[in-house]
């Protein structure tokens, strides 16, 4: 027997490399937030759609709710400070960008954000919310995208538990 | 100006590095068939669940609405051969266990099997399919979840365009 059962949890742990993703949103007052989020996936191609699992408590579920728009962000993995304090700090009561140092670039069709020095930015518009479980998930149309002028720059990913972040090479 | 609008396809090509799953199905003939994914994330965690996208073409969706049973296992960095051949060839027409030489393991609820040598592997109940856009999207409540016994074992990745598989170690 080379597979050993064992809690869900403990399985659960041996799932990394995950990459994650910043998104970011724009309320109708002017302000921006940016949130980490870890479960994202590609939902469709025709049009491209993300599917991201935002807790219903977080500020960015509420003004997604609001304003139908957000800006998913591939962060690069010299942005793990950033990254680590916007998935760790409520956007209820800190304004991250500012904490963060992050920089903010206008998007194209959306009110929120780009986050300049990603790797990759796509704008959204939300399509609908679907909850199967616990945790709400926002599926959100590409309606515009952008990639960072060096294409030398890789993306981010979560390397193991307690959020322990780092840059990835092929072995 | 830092981020350059581009084609979304274009920006979509920095998403690497991308966590793959290995996909297996037993139909009601006891046929096990397994499909690799790319499309996949957490959906839940109270229950634990997985969101899959699989193409409705597939054999592995077909089997999955006939049984309401699959197993989603990680694949380790040395299997890139087998799990690019899971991925790019058509359970409708081919014995993809045998072909590979995947070694299969009894799961302890479900009939679909586990993959023995994988690092991980998570048994799963369908629970809904959703689908915002062209492809179903695959809710599963994990009900059952085993472990390599080597502790040392890491994901395989897509770490390019084209099927660029990889291991990936902290840079």
């Amino acid at each position: 027997m080379t597979q050993i059962a064992c809690p869900i949890e403990e399985a659960l742990a041996r799932k990394y490399p995950e990459p994650v993703v910043l998104v970011t949103t724009r309320d109708h007052d002017g302000r921006a937030n940016v949130m980490a989020a870890a479960w994202v996936c590609f939902a469709s191609s025709e049009p491209w759609m993300f599917l991201l699992g935002i807790d219903a408590g977080a500020r960015t579920y509420e003004v997604i709710v609001r304003t139908r728009q957000f800006v998913v962000a591939f962060p690069h993995e010299g942005m793990g400070r950033e990254t680590l304090y916007a998935g760790t700090n409520h956007g209820h009561a800190t304004d991250k960008f500012k904490e963060t140092g992050l920089a903010m670039q206008d998007a194209s069709v959306v009110r929120a954000p780009l986050v300049r020095d990603a790797v990759a930015n796509f704008e959204c518009e939300l399509v609908e919310i679907y909850q199967p479980g616990d945790c709400p998930l926002i599926a959100g149309k590409v309606v515009a995208a952008h990639a960072n002028r060096d294409a030398d720059l890789r993306r981010l990913c979560l390397v193991g538990p307690d959020y322990r972040l780092g840059g990835l090479r092929p072995a």
